[in-house]
């Protein structure tokens, strides 16, 4: 997914180096620890099918990684030997950064999946020079890696999560209309976010980025195709299918915020006209709710507020919007055939009202076919989430380029 | 695709079966033979790296199989010696059939991928029973599977292609709401199509085997990546990407026809509302155009005469069609990140008007994202083409199956 990434196979290649085999089954045994998994060599063993010498030493070699730790002992089922538990490192992680069009956020997640360390901060971001959006965001890194050193947390590799099309190999960011990018290089920030990271810093789309979070520490684990949709100023979307995401032909499928819900409709900040993001994008719904400019924090609360007291104008915004999503809904399920929907970002916060609406449309556009409504509980980490859990799925799958 | 075609792979388990290598290696001389390509055995093997001495023993054997034809004699490269040139033999072929809801059509295409018979009857057939519309199919299947004979062609396989969710491997047709079908088991009209059928008859989406068709034997050869849209009563669509049907994750991707392009818009035959059909598609048209009823043709004809005497009604239902076709195309764009379309059946006859709107809705729409927009010219064939091809594909990756 990155350059890299990407370097690790070509590695093997170079005389002293782990072997394929060896390479395999170290990351095979390390599959077999999830994020709440203790398990002894036997049981490992017993597992992949390796032996259990081989397991032994496969394990040492782990254990020299970092990527995993002794616990306790533990008991090989009923009336095993006790042996030693092995478990993920919760003190080896990633981090993962998200420049947004309305704010800026850095986490930290470990090898398990849980998000150690969140820096957020809101900022207006369109507009400004690319270069003082990135000095910024490498500010909270820098509190964000102070953070987890402090937490004893090493950092092997990151992602940062941008909301526009992007190059991710060559870390350029071709064009993000809401922030006003347009082909700006970000490969320099993305080395010095993590210095020195064993498996780089990757660049990727925010929607897609969420789109995965859902699917690995999510509620998307359970269906393995489904629509992911991200409401920010923009409106993003990412199609997993078959347990991944699916980018087409090109690279840029899922841009669920362009298709076009109202042929007669507004301008789009892509160029285009009466995309689903003129209705449902948190600017357009907070201008047809007639409310003012502010944080987008202050603005949700004053929506949520004018929808509490029965605003007329709040609620035809917000219907306005439930309509538009189930129109670019029934799209993608035709399209792509899917029958399931996520939506995070503010169609999260705004679910009670979105929910119903959504389901209704649905019934009337096209119905049967989209069987699965939810939403997103990740709230405005689920990018940085993303981008994180994709640099330690990369660590997992190649944990001997540690033993080098 | 069909339980007959999967039975290929299991045969290699049985005693004095043709080997693995062996049968990929005649698959391999084979696919050098295109359809109008003529090559000597010196030739193939310098194009496979296969030694002279194999491909003299694998073209044997393909002569055995009837599927490769020894012609005159041909030179190989200036200086060579004089060879026998080779090529698919064109009296081999397989025979494709169609089911819409106001026609009724077979054909017979060569290994070569020449349409040899084409028969074809008007009919009305949404209502009927499907016992009564397949006899007739049958026999028109008859016929031309007589016509083939009289010009010496052996038909080794076929395809039935109907407007409809169609289960391929079981044989039924699950919902084809402008025929009035649901769940039609249609495999015992399957076998009969073509009777003791080595690579069996298979059933696919009328769209996406025009879809195919396209890409085997139109112009989507050249991109590898579009959306095939077909317009009949139904409007149906194909999804190619990578040079394949793009079927999702369910097996149904690429129903354009039922994208919404105008949600208060009318009740659609699929229970939605204001699906690209209700207003693209032939009915809705000529409906919209105050075009009596009759057969297609006529009514084509009718609107056509109706168009260049510069009648305002049939001007606006053709322009409301073009305007729904880019906004269904421009969500295809955006969900599967293609930047090609190819329309057929009555958008194909209709070129001249809509080619013109839809590029100009789409300039509006979603400037930059579709850069090719064209139009089939299989005309009414393109399904059976794809139906057929699909068997001729089946029999030319597996000669061997012809050697038991």
């Amino acid at each position: 997914m990155t350059s890299q990434a990407a370097a690790g196979p070509r590695a093997s290649e170079a005389p002293g180096r782990v072997g394929d085999v060896r390479r395999r089954n170290l990351a095979l045994v390390l599959s077999r620890l999830g994020p709440d998994t203790v398990a002894s060599r036997a049981e490992i063993a017993a597992a992949t099918g390796l032996t259990k010498a081989s397991v032994s030493s496969l394990v040492t070699d782990l254990l020299t990684t970092g990527l995993v730790e002794e616990l306790g002992v533990t008991r090989d089922g009923e009336r095993g030997r006790p042996g030693v538990g092995l478990a993920l490192n919760p003190r080896r992680g990633a981090l993962g950064a998200e420049v947004n069009v309305d704010y800026l956020a850095v986490g930290v997640l470990d090898l398990k999946g849980t998000l150690r360390v969140h820096e957020s901060v809101e900022a207006v971001n369109h507009g400004r020079a690319p270069a003082d959006v990135l000095a910024d965001l490498q500010g909270l890194a820098a509190r964000a890696r102070d953070s987890a050193a402090a937490e004893g947390i090493e950092l092997l590799g990151g992602g940062l999560a941008a909301p526009g099309l992007v190059e991710g190999d060559a870390g350029i960011v071709l064009t993000a209309p809401n922030l006003g990018w347009r082909d700006v290089d970000v490969s320099d920030a993305l080395a010095t976010l993590v210095p020195d990271a064993p498996y780089g810093v990757a660049l990727s789309n925010e929607a897609d980025s969420a789109a995965v979070a859902e699917l690995w520490y999510g509620q998307g684990s359970a269906a393995d195709a489904y629509l992911y949709l991200s409401g920010e100023v923009g409106v993003g979307g990412g199609l997993v299918l078959g347990g991944s995401l699916f980018t087409g032909p090109g690279g840029h499928a899922g841009e669920v915020g362009h298709v076009v819900v109202d042929p007669q409709g507004r301008r789009c900040s892509c160029g285009g006209r009466g995309c689903l993001e003129t209705v449902a994008g948190q600017e357009a719904i907070f201008a047809a709710a007639g409310i003012g400019t502010g944080t987008a924090t202050g603005r949700m609360a004053a929506l949520q507020d004018a929808l509490a007291a029965g605003d007329r104008k709040a609620a035809d915004a917000v219907g306005r919007a439930g309509a538009a999503l189930a129109v670019a809904v029934v799209a993608a399920a035709r399209l792509v055939d899917i029958s399931a929907v996520v939506l995070g970002g503010h169609f999260a916060a705004l679910r009670d009202r979105i929910g119903p609406l959504l389901v209704d449309s649905l019934a009337d556009l096209a119905p049967g076919q989209i069987t699965s409504v939810s939403f997103s509980d990740l709230g405005a980490s689920a990018a940085l989430r993303g981008a994180a859990g994709g640099a330690v799925r990369r660590v997992l799958a190649a944990p001997h380029e540690l033993l080098a």
